[in-house]
Parts: structure tokens; C-alpha cells; sequence
């Protein structure tokens, strides 16, 4: 790349991340020129609510982007990097699984664009304070993400293929995960009538206290206090036996801390 | 009972759920007239914070309080009612597991007064939106638990002693299990020499989440997507078995969801 700025992009993808990733970029000025997606109806979806065009076929992209962001579910990433081709401008992904090698063919400029959070439909996001995690194959592009990511966050950081992976490993546990312990209580408290909505300050301020406190010293309960006869019952009370396998395997890695 | 409102209260117990209310019903006015543990350190300790004087033996316990309030470790509690008895003032406990039957001999007036929240050593709690679970031996006594807890929070429930044990299991998943979930993120990111702070975004944005979507609209991440080859390479990256068992099997949790 010849330019010292990425100031138009084409978006590869038009999932949750893309269409998030959408709407940081156009707070920042940059001009999206495309939206592709497999799927008609969520190219045309994304490119409608951002006022710009869209197409289904890669062979249609636009040559001239300074950027293309290809942001789609991992196993896709290798499928468009094998018909992808554009001439100079530079290409990222956005997942935190597969490394920068996977789109190394499809230009002489390659990165990866990683912001660190959960994207869902019907829920916006704060990106001032989003982690991303940058990766280029020559340091000048790494400046060019750099000065991108900094457009719209406070928090850039270098990271290479390896260590991204773990971090998204490590996400997985604290965003996927604690999501799906949030979707055990609420089953527990439906079969008996209560509102879910009950735990909302817990589930606050369980994340607040991690902003201060260390999870050795966040931790609290039955299995923290070694607290065997509650525990017991609990598993008693668990009427789904993959939830009482999870009680028992979580408390037990608890305890072991506190041994 | 005869008086029609709660202004003078002792303390049993001097524990984080103890010294966390202790401040909460020092900011309504009301008077704490003592502190009970069985240890002499942390009597003396919450004691002195709050100005008050303290005991270490039951026996010692103050008979004109309109209140007591247990806060122990729930194993304790059976062993406090046995030995406690004060005349006319209302008792109650804190906790979400104990039945309201396990306080019934210590007074004419008893109850539970259940914060469902996590209370930690150093960080401190914002009361206002707490739900306080309550439940009394009659109604005039669930009416005077009513107001002490309005007079600190908005979200006041009457919740019976088998439900609140439902509340408490549900929460034990919401919080302690997701703490946990941070502490294993932890150990993976400081295994590479990652700081834990950048997942701290994420943690906040999967909590605030919540506060709008259900749990099933808020799922993201390799099982949500039925990403098989992410799920394995993951499995295969966890050194600790425990690690690993605790991933197959959240991830088949998830995944039967979305089958």
C-alpha cells in the first residue's frame, strides 16, 4: 500500500461483528464503499442501513478499498481467502481463532483486526473502551491498523497469531461460558415461576467486582467456604443432570483453589 | 413485638454479608447496639469500624434490640439458634439456603432478611438496587422487614423459604460459577504471559448484555455457532484436564440448546 491512511473499506461479511465494526468505522469518517455476504439478504441488509452498495459474488468487489475487513464465522475465512484476490489494498480478518496466514494470498498487504468483544444482534456497544488486537505481515501496515483502531478505541494492542488465540480461548470461558451459567439459573428459576430478572444486580456486580479484585479474591459461595452439606443439597435440588455434572465439576476446581 | 418499626439492631456474625449491612443500615439512621462473633478478631474488628461495642459469647448479647440479624456461615446458623434466646426483639438470618424453621425457637419474632448479592472483603456495594428477599413468622413482622429494607433498597420480595433456596442455587450459577469462569480465563492468559485486564471489556459488555437480552438471544461463541474444528483445536490447546472436561462439557450445554 502506497497510502499512509485507510480511508475507504469494503466489509466482507455482514454477521454481528461486521455490522457493529460498521458502525464504529462511520463515527470515525471512514467511507465504506461495499458490503458482501454470501446471503442476499443480509448483504442487502447491513449495505441498506449504512447507505451504501452490496454485492454476493466476490469476483464483484470493488479494487480500489484501502481495506477489506473480512469478518465472518472462522471456517468461512479460508473459503473466501481462496477466491478473494484485490490488488494492493489490505486485507484483515477479524477472528480470533485463525491465524494471519490463513488470508496471506489474497494481497501482498494482510492483517488482522481483532476487537475483543461480544457482538450481538439488538444490543450496541460501547467501542471506546474495546481491546483490539492487531497483527500486519510489515510494520507499516500494523501502523495503518494501528491508527485505524486508535480512531475508535483507547485500548490497541500488538498481538501475533498465538497469543490471540489463547486470548480468544480465554474468552470463550468468560464471555461464552458465563453467558451459558447465566442461561442454567434463569432455567432453574423459570421451573419454579421466578423472574429471571431477579439476578440482574448479582450479575452486575459479579463483573464489577472482577474490575478491582482478582478472581481468587472475587470468589464466594458454597464451594469458596468448602461448605459440603450445602453443596450437597444443591446437587440434590438439580433436577437436569448435566447441571448437576456442572455443579459438581465447577465446585470441585473451585475447592481445589481453596484446598 | 409491640413497636412498629426497627431501630436498634445487633449484629451475629462479622462477616462480609455482616459488615456490608452493617453499612448499609448505618447510612438509614438506624442503631447498631452490638457485634456478636464467636471470633474475638473480627468482633473487635467490625466493632470498632462502626463504633460500637462488641461479644464474644452469646450469653452477652443485649435483650433490647428490635432486631438480630444472623450473618453467618449457614452451617453456623443452627448452632447460633440452639444456644441464642432473647425476649420480645425480632431475629432473622441472611441466608438464601436455610430454611426460616431453622430460627424459630430463638424468639417469638423471627423472619429471614435474604440480600441476594456478593459481598467481598474490600469492595464495596451499592445497596439501592439490591433485592432483599424477606419472610416473617407473621405479617406484622414481614411488614417491619419490609420497611427496614425499603429504607435501603428499591426491590423488596416476599419470598418463602423453599423458593429463596431456589434463588440461592440459580445464584450460586450466576456468580460464583461465572467467577469461576474468570479465574479459569485467568490461568490461561497468565500461562502466556497475557494481562488478565483485556478481558475486562469483555466481561462488563457479557454482564450489560444481560441486562437486556434473555440468555438465548445473548449466546455467542464457537457451540452457539456448532463450530466443531474451533471447539476441538480449543480443547486441544487447554493443558489442565480439568480445563478441558469443564469445556466439553459447558460446550454440549450449549450446544443442545441450539440444536
Amino acid at each position: 500500500m502506497n497510502k499512509n491512511s485507510i480511508d475507504t473499506i469494503v466489509l466482507i461479511g455482514a454477521g454481528n461483528v461486521a455490522t457493529h465494526m460498521a458502525a464504529a468505522f462511520k463515527n470515525t469518517g471512514r467511507k465504506i464503499l461495499q458490503v458482501y455476504s454470501r446471503s442476499e439478504i443480509s448483504a442487502r441488509q447491513l449495505a441498506e442501513s449504512i447507505g451504501v452498495p452490496w454485492c454476493c459474488d466476490l469476483k464483484n468487489i470493488i479494487q480500489t478499498a484501502d481495506l477489506y475487513i473480512i469478518s465472518v464465522t472462522d471456517s468461512v475465512i479460508e473459503i473466501i481467502a481462496k477466491e478473494l484476490r484485490v490488488s494492493g489494498g489490505m486485507v484483515v480478518h477479524t477472528s480470533g481463532f485463525e491465524p494471519m496466514s490463513t488470508i496471506k494470498d489474497v494481497s501482498e498487504n494482510f492483517g488482522v483486526f481483532y476487537p475483543l468483544q461480544t457482538f450481538s444482534k439488538n444490543k450496541s456497544v460501547d467501542f471506546l473502551t474495546i481491546p483490539v488486537c492487531i497483527e500486519a505481515n510489515n510494520e507499516d501496515n500494523l501502523k495503518l491498523l494501528e491508527d485505524l483502531a486508535r480512531s475508535f478505541t483507547t485500548d490497541v494492542r500488538y498481538i501475533n497469531s498465538e497469543k490471540r488465540k489463547i486470548i480468544h480461548l480465554a474468552a470463550v470461558f468468560t464471555s461464552n461460558f458465563t453467558n451459558a451459567m447465566y442461561a442454567v439459573a434463569e432455567e432453574i428459576l423459570l421451573n419454579a415461576d421466578i423472574p429471571f430478572d431477579i439476578l440482574k444486580p448479582l450479575i452486575r456486580e459479579t463483573a464489577d467486582k472482577i474490575m478491582q479484585l482478582n478472581p481468587a479474591e472475587a470468589q464466594t459461595g458454597p464451594a469458596r467456604r468448602m461448605d459440603v452439606e450445602t453443596m450437597r443439597e444443591h446437587i440434590s435440588m438439580l433436577e437436569n443432570g448435566n447441571h448437576r455434572e456442572l455443579y459438581e465439576k465447577i465446585s470441585s476446581l473451585i475447592q481445589k483453589k481453596y484446598q
